[in-house]
């Protein structure tokens, strides 16, 4: 950037033949295997586009009425019941209603976030959680809309420590009901979706008492409203206005003594006779709950590819606009210069479009995982299997907060390069930005979940994995010397395959090519094994030296999400780099490869002082590849429309009458 | 950051005593001279503060006019005209006017820009560009706002571009009347506060004709409304729906030959005759049109000081409720953890407290200065004077960028602390978020503004400097000698200055220590003097190599603009070094050096990689700096709530019952 300090010359464009993008061809690439399924969500999205007018001008009630019956209407479609079983009216296929999820993101935002509500989190969680009865009282019902239900753990004072809720759900032997309570006002239920004003059903989650015993925290079916009327013993507050996705009823739920059958326990991993014993096939309950837990994952999933689709919405605004708005006279005296021209406008954007096509292809590598982890088997608790799912969650909590980060970041660029213009709220960064700011910290806040892929990453997912607060995995690990730590964590695994890709020689990474994948691939490998080995000598010296494991954390935690994020952008670029070796020579493949250097020598040079820290950049090759992200993004500048146009996003779905038009 | 490998030990605390602060009195450091005028603004917005909870009540219309009332109560107070001449019922001080202004920020942001249309664009441009006969007519009824006025200035087509504006004034000696005309729809008046639904008036911008010659932009008054009907051969659509900021009614107007007396054109600088003559003591048209645009300079402080402003209300709710939030348990089993006992919730939140409060003292120095330059004098176009004036607009520039882009980063840090409780409107995140975000791109785009501010440095305000646009500072540089660069510009004193504070010898900057002021600030000015120059021989040997001046600026823009920036962040270092050194020793200079500090090495953190890669920093040393900035964090948290509760924001400006009550 700064750094450049080389003369503006030519660059390096020797042999360098400008590609041509087929549009089309392009768009089918990224669309994947559920192309049909976008193209409906599309054309859903396009039939019903007056919602983003409606959501500015109806009252807030009517708002959420109409993106009510838009999810009804919707779903009569079969675009939001997917992932469900064919046998209630479903579509039985989990990767399809994932892409359904991320094209709705290309619309208001409401209408996706009530659709996760209702079929993601509420039916994801009867489906996960429930067993074959409760599947026959509620999932057609549901999936058709019929029923509204909403999926109520977060509460006032526990967001992302689940494990510590407050609510409590009591079994009666005598009358067979589990009877629950809110004990304080902090453990009231907070934020759910469609509780304010929709809901007839809730999935509570709630700490089990049998028998004067507790087994932590447990899901069961509460009814909440019946004819629209609030049930006796509940009690529910608007959450009022919000930042944005104000067409979603966000509300507060109290229980003062609501009894429910006991068969409303969602019974897959814990059982209750009607006698009072409660059973379980997982010993373990911490275990039991991030099992349970574990079956949730799909909600992160969704999100994360939401949010790289939204990001996708700002850019083909931003480059558009860029390509057509001209300001101030430079090359010619009489016509103002186009502002993607700039070099500043190609920096500004560019890198951010590199990095939304490598997102996109992580979450591709996402989607299909938990695809077939969830379609292969129905044993989530055995060995290999189990492995297996951890590592979907780890991958899923990464993707979730660089994807989601990521659209904050794109979104505020995109809107500050549209001027003014992009403050008016025709030209849709009011709605994207607000309604997006909380997908950071919702699902998971993004510096919580890249603890758990720390945790995961340093313990190997251990069987104790699931039992650790960060904290107990402090303590774990300072338990092993550091060499066992590396020996026995995924950081051995990734140092071996470091050793596979070197050329050889200390100097490999002074000599390689900036743009051979495998020198991109090898900088973020160590990086991330450096981050995380280091992480494990501090943690465990920290304890070595007596410091209480509170502390040691508190200290060691900006370099344990540091770690994390390293591992995820490796992660995405590994993703990419692969894509593209898949892909016939050709222009599409040019550019594609434009693309993912862009995206692996911006992130490298984002973090340029850690490597040059760390010994393993000099100064000269850093402003090498400052050098070279300009000369890309100058490459990159003649596509870049193309590059936006093949996202097909739906042209009712920019607005921007005045910007795109 | 994560570059720290060592153990987390117990730091550098050595001998290090824990301050104590007296709020008040550092309240009424930061406070300054004008805290009397602060306390009536406070007193003034808690009295009003129900309008916080309007802005999401009331229909768009009727917020609006609340707005408007409120305005004009304010007025009634002396609140808003201090800035204006008290033989007109101003209050004769423009540094009162200033920190008036600022402290509105901390209440609805609406109020405070319709305030800043009424006043400060409308007002300050009759003062400031109009004669005795335009105060008489206008000064005594827009200062009580029984007229309400607007700033024509930005069209559709041309926001940052002013010169290149379409509206045409063109005069007809027959009748001797202006009449002016909107050539296309891209010349319209476009996001012009004031203009949809309350203006009278407006101050336009046109290019003004005379006798079919044209004398570039020049600013009439013009009659929009009569009993709130708009005038004939005016048409005004209304903006619609923002982002934010809805309490204000932009509008877009177009002229269709409207005529308006001869008396109208505001003529301080440039006057028409009777019979069609234009007379003008600034021979140059284009340096009489950045003389008339300095004028405005007071809008840009306003705004930067607003921004800041708002960015300790953020602050202020955050670290309060992270001072109180628990969430995981940590160092007992009993109790969770404070949020603010995290590193991680430390590093994220108290880096940002400290730039406030370095920002906050680079505004003063900013604010005195323009209260000195137009108190002093009334002859900007002199010599001397002059050159100050361009310094004091490259300053304002400066400090308006950075300011405002550390409100938005700020505002977004806060509400992703605050969890999803930041997401709700009443803990005034979404306000805060949504009607500052223009700010980074009103009162000129924060890229454009920094252009300008390494303009300035880079041909020292030559005679020549406002003639330019950045393509003609690019044939300027390059028609220098490099040499002659450095030595006719800013960089040359920079220079001299760096050389006298240098501590001797090559190795300084490795041995100096990290906390002495004197090394931070020399470390600034060696990255200020390293860019400029840089930039300096870059555009040189570009067209030197025969490139299109066009194309060297694009190519060069980044490294302009972090010239720019690292220039403006060593104008605020040297800002808050310079307050703290007047300080009598004790408590209060303890916990301002450690700010002091934190904000200096944080800074230089942030661009380590620069440092390392221009040979001023070991890979040792750049960890040490992340060492420290952690250790500062750690001392500064227990006197994070005092800190912020000195900015003495308005209990009911803070509302977020649930978070800081």
């Amino acid at each position: 950037m700064a750094t450049d300090t080389a003369a503006p010359d030519a660059g390096s464009t020797r042999g360098y033949v400008q590609p041509t993008i087929d549009v089309a061809a392009l768009r089918r690439l990224l669309d994947g295997r559920y192309a049909e399924v976008r193209d409906l969500v599309r054309s859903n999205l396009a039939e019903h586009a007056s919602v983003l007018e409606e959501a500015e001008t109806l009252s807030t009630d009517d708002y959420r009425d109409r993106v009510r019956d838009l999810v009804v209407t919707m779903a009569s479609t079969g675009q939001t019941g997917m992932g469900f079983p064919e046998a209630y009216g479903g579509g039985g296929d989990l990767g399809a209603s994932i892409a359904a999820f991320e094209t709705l993101a290309y619309g208001d935002l409401s209408v996706l976030v009530k659709v996760g509500v209702q079929f993601g989190l509420f039916g994801g969680a009867i489906l996960q959680l429930g067993t074959q009865r409760h599947h026959d009282q509620y999932l057609a019902d549901l999936i058709s809309g019929r029923v509204m239900g909403c999926f109520a753990m977060t509460e006032v004072g526990h967001g992302s420590n689940v494990q510590a809720l407050g609510t409590v759900a009591t079994y009666d032997p005598d009358r067979e009901e589990f009877v629950l309570t809110t004990p304080d006002p902090s453990a009231r239920k907070d934020w759910i979706g469609n509780a304010a004003r929709h809901a007839e059903l809730a999935v509570v989650f709630a700490q089990l008492e049998v028998g004067g015993e507790a087994h932590g925290v447990h899901a069961l079916v509460v009814p909440l409203r019946r004819d629209g009327e609030v049930l006796d013993g509940i009690t529910i507050e608007d959450d009022g206005l919000k930042m944005g996705l104000n067409g979603v009823d966000n509300g507060r739920i109290g229980f003062d003594h609501v009894r429910v059958p006991r068969e409303n326990l969602l019974d897959q991993f814990a059982q209750v006779t009607p006698d009072g014993r409660y059973e379980s096939p997982i010993e373990n309950a911490n275990r039991r709950f991030f099992t349970m837990l574990g079956t949730l994952v799909q909600g992160r999933v969704c999100v994360g590819g939401a949010g790289i689709n939204a990001a996708k919405v700002a850019l083909a605004i931003a480059i558009t606009y860029a390509d057509r708005r001209r300001q101030f006279n430079a090359t010619s005296e009489e016509q103002e210069e186009l502002l993607l021209d700039y070099g500043l406008h190609q920096r500004r954007l560019l890198p951010l479009l590199a990095r939304t096509y490598a997102l996109h292809f992580a979450q591709e590598v996402v989607a299909l995982e938990l695809h077939e982890v969830f379609t292969q088997t129905d044993a989530p608790e055995e060995g290999e299997n189990e492995h297996r799912r951890r590592e979907l969650e780890s991958l899923a909590a990464g993707t979730k907060a660089l994807g989601t980060w990521h659209a904050t970041r794109t979104i505020q660029e995109c809107r500050e390069a549209c001027g003014g213009q992009g403050y008016r709220a025709v030209n849709r960064f009011a709605a994207l930005k607000a309604d997006t700011d909380v997908f950071t910290t919702f699902e998971g806040d993004n510096h919580v979940l890249l603890q758990l892929v720390a945790k995961g990453l340093l313990t190997d997912y251990a069987g104790e994995f699931e039992e650790m607060d960060q904290f107990g995995m402090v303590r774990f690990v300072a338990g092993l010397a550091v060499d066992t730590v590396i020996e026995r964590t995924s950081v051995h695994k990734l140092l071996e395959r470091v050793r596979d890709v070197l050329p050889g020689g200390d100097e490999w990474d002074q000599e390689a090519g900036l743009l051979d994948p495998d020198y991109q691939r090898m900088m973020l490998r160590f990086r991330e094994e450096h981050m995380l080995s280091g992480v494990a000598r501090r943690l465990k010296r920290g304890i070595d030296g007596g410091m209480d494991p509170g502390e040691v954390f508190s200290r060691v935690q900006d370099h344990v999400i540091a770690a994390a994020g390293a591992h995820v952008e490796r992660q995405v670029l590994d993703a990419f780099v692969d894509k593209v070796a898949t892909l016939e020579d050709g222009d599409a493949k040019v550019a594609l490869n434009l693309l993912c250097d862009l995206f692996a020598l911006s992130t490298i040079e984002a973090d340029r002082a850690w490597f040059m820290e760390h010994g393993r950049m000099s100064a000269q090759r850093s402003k090498a590849i400052s050098r070279e992200v300009n000369d890309l993004c100058r490459k990159l500048r003649p596509l870049a429309r193309d590059l936006v146009d093949a996202f097909g996003v739906p042209p009712e779905m920019l607005r921007s009458p005045e910007l795109v038009g």
